[in-house]
């Protein structure tokens, strides 16, 4: 656990997956409400979030979703169980992979590359074009790489790490080659969680994220969940299944839709969950990192919800 | 129009589908609240609700849905546009036809029978079982035809009429056989309506209508409005389509529905209609004659809706 | 029972709800096929199909859908039970009333009108306009009313007619007004109805009729056949609910949608609803009159199906 | 890469994930056609289905999905991408951990235990119960761990590994504790899979695996997916999204449900999802490992497909 300590104004405390260097430490550098807060690094998705349900620090800047990997199972099932913890933020990092290098070692010297294997089966087409003959030393994670050549990497086997450029500028090593992931397009998203106690203000282009398990394991189950949103013209932006761990075949869902739990539709929406749901795990809404608008389905605008409601109201007494 | 008049304390007046000896009349005797009212009889459903519009009478008896013929399209359009009324009630009415004739005829001396051509059709199994070479005289409703016997039936050009009972008492014919129609179960649905400004209290076993206009003649449209049940588990027990006058294929629906408009679940779903209707016409919600409760589906009583907003507030105000 | 015979080198006979000179023989003569055939007038819709299934005839014009009034209960009734029958064509009739009156009476003489109550219900307009101190005199059809003007109309107790063109004609009527209906877009739909053992071919213009029968009484059944069509993609073009007759809240469905039988899409929807229902009679599949083609939506077209039995084909022998 | 061949009459060979000593090759033992095989250990699920793809061997065991941890990533995307392969079979294998050390080392004297995170993961609470002194060194595998004591755990930095019962036996390992796991039911379901070609015969207890592709990113997109499968009575048994690398938020569906391509509900199903889909990957129908015959909702037999068709072909050719 490393704890980078500025002088702050604002006492807020943040933490992060880390070790220091990740693409997670990039996410929480690039929400601007953390500089000048004190940013600490954990060893693991879970113990940030323990961390933060035990008040040790305001906030955790933790992966849940990749382009490539898709949902990070650590960071779905930590939220899913134990106190509540709400979703405040997000932020979408372009996922660049640099070669680097102690000073003094060319492309031409390396012989064995270290890194994670998530992140070796991402640069694949440029190592086969490039150091077809490299040998593949894995590691614990890609920052841990870098750090190894920085302690000298002779003894850990290998000559060059495949890590995010901040690790390389971290550790002070040179880099061989930039941008060599296979999928330049790649991005994860990050987000920012918090203790329930505050709501993030209503911006119109908002997301809200649950978890939902099912009463029963019965046929149409999901269709039902399903149709409480269609219902209401609300869009899915992320649904992953995730097992609930009680036996082979039970699952529950992790969703992201459009709109803000104080929209009318969502509110229904959710209310409906709420009642054919075993049960409903409300992670929060928050703004849109994009910021772009949602796009409300005619006639679920919260002006068509108020005047059904006074329709309503006048039919009760008439 | 005839009117009969009683002595009454209280001074509600009564209108029905005329004329006298009907089973509409029959409805509105098995109106408890009906005796002692004044009763009045009316050419048409029409002419019966325009004069409930006009403040003429203070509740009308109508025909609306027949076992054997379906729903009663005059009183379907006649609730459908105008001033709004409300259904506050129904009865239903077995359908039995008696053979009538006048004193001195017997079953052997008729060879013509007069009655409307919708009772012809209900007693063909009979007539040719009994009066196989008996002509039949078409009227204009199954009262004219007792009534044209009383008045001298050898003109009309028949011997004796197919009639409800109380036709055939109140013209003072003779009854020659009883129950002769070919459906013993056949059944007509009465509804009592007003003007807007009572709803009937919420017993736990009631019956809402409405008629819906779709907004537009897409494909799944009815889809769309029968979802809005289907999701909040609300049962539907009568639909009907009927042509909305503008253009052939294009239809509005009257539908009953069982739950009373003060129900959590029926509320909602009258919103959601509103909504994505073009017009959502509220026909009234009223206890069920058989008093059978509504059978509430899993998670859709006012309890779990009540607790879902609970839970939906909490998460607002956090 | 009135038959119109004309020399023709083809035999084939036809019959039509008469009497002679009703918009039923009008939609017979739109239909340029029957000219040449016999064409015999039949007193009801029943009696009609009844000669149809005797080889009476070989096939008989009925209404079926009115703009104003909605779905023809005798047709849909007749069609829905006893020995099987389908549609082979359909004709769309614009209803347009006439005030007709023997030679010698102005309108100025008018003191009562005689019509049929539903086409006096399509003139009130123009009545209260033009005759506001007329009386009306029910008659048993419009024809009917006609017809008892010829026939010296001073014993019908009425000076002039509302009634078709046609039957102004029939009866050497002059035509006092033209018309006169409240609604001049107001059209009737016939049908052309046969003994099944001819599919009119496919001509990318058509629609089917069906009728559906529920298995039982169940919450959602009506949602479970519409998903039948909305899963292929297919367009409802009518839809009426009709009694089953056998307990009051038991009901059938009357449906038209595009496309013909001989469609994939519409093959398979066939079987989808020939599995979930108690019964489905099929009444046939035939050429739309305005010949506006099917639009087929996305995925569903008979290219799409076959593409996908190829490869399930594939798939299952490998 | 290691191969333990043995003396065999059927040639057939068999890959599986390694490292010798993994639930995989448990997984691969529990299979009975594969004992006589040649068996090969890979260094990951990719590279053991590019040699099946190869042609080196003739299927391949692996891991798809974990009561604990859910879909196994790497094994879905294998499937979801290049050359088709199909899954043949399948294999469930309870996940019980040991704590295994070398001779002479007691439960008192552990002071680090090594094994991989995901395990660690699983066994916390015994740990904190019996060694909440314990230091924890992740490894690469647990099978690697296991590897490391057997090798002189000394220069490893750990005293003793959580491992499969396998591992420890393979590696000459004592056991120190079992059944450790914090979830006793916890379990690995593996499949096996082989080059197209051959399908396995319909059984009754089938299941089916395939990989749909959105055609494009709409609300109610999965909706549609997943009426396909409702609207012919099919049950899901597993839904996992997986990216499809493209973008974030873009999303494909791996899907197991009940029931053989060979059903006539399947197929048809396939068909719908075949035209409605951007791609269709059939991933092969199997027997369960189970034995549980498919429970067929009602009207979905292939009795019920059968009679349809035929009353079909009957309307098709009057």
């Amino acid at each position: 656990m490393t704890t980078t300590s500025t002088a702050s104004a604002r006492a807020t405390r943040y933490g992060y997956l880390g070790p220091e260097g990740t693409f997670t430490q990039m996410a929480l550098l690039a929400w601007a409400e953390s500089h000048g807060g004190e940013q600490t690094a954990y060893g693991s998705v879970d113990s940030a979030l323990e961390a933060l349900r035990l008040g040790e620090i305001d906030a955790a800047m933790v992966p849940i979703e990749n382009s490539v990997e898709g949902g990070v199972s650590a960071t779905l099932d930590a939220l899913a169980s134990g106190d509540p913890l709400v979703v405040i933020g997000e932020v979408n990092v372009p996922i660049t992979f640099v070669l680097a290098a102690p000073a003094g070692v060319a492309l031409a010297d390396v012989r064995s590359v270290g890194t994670h294997s998530h992140a070796w089966a991402q640069v694949r087409g440029w190592m086969d074009a490039n150091l077809p003959r490299a040998a593949y030393i894995p590691t614990l994670s890609t920052a841990a790489a870098a750090a190894g050549l920085a302690d000298g990497g002779v003894e850990q086997g290998y000559d060059a790490a495949v890590c995010a450029p901040i690790a390389a500028a971290n550790h002070g090593l040179e880099v061989l080659a930039e941008n060599i992931g296979d999928r330049s397009e790649a991005v994860t998203r990050f987000v920012l969680v918090a203790r329930p106690g505050t709501l993030p203000e209503r911006t119109g282009a908002d997301k809200t994220t649950v978890m939902l398990f099912q009463r029963d394991d019965r046929a149409g189950g999901l269709l039902e969940l399903l149709e409480q949103f269609a219902v209401r013209g609300i869009n899915m932006t992320r649904l992953e299944s995730r097992p609930t761990k009680d036996s082979l075949g039970s699952y529950c869902f992790s969703i992201d839709f459009e709109g803000h739990v104080l929209d009318e539709r969502v509110g229904e929406a959710l209310m409906g969950l709420k009642r054919v749901c075993a049960e409903v795990r409300f992670l929060g809404s928050y703004p849109r990192e994009d910021g772009a608008p949602v796009e409300v389905a005619q006639h679920t605008s919260d002006a068509d919800f108020g005047s059904a409601r006074e329709w309503l109201r006048s039919l009760r007494r008439p």
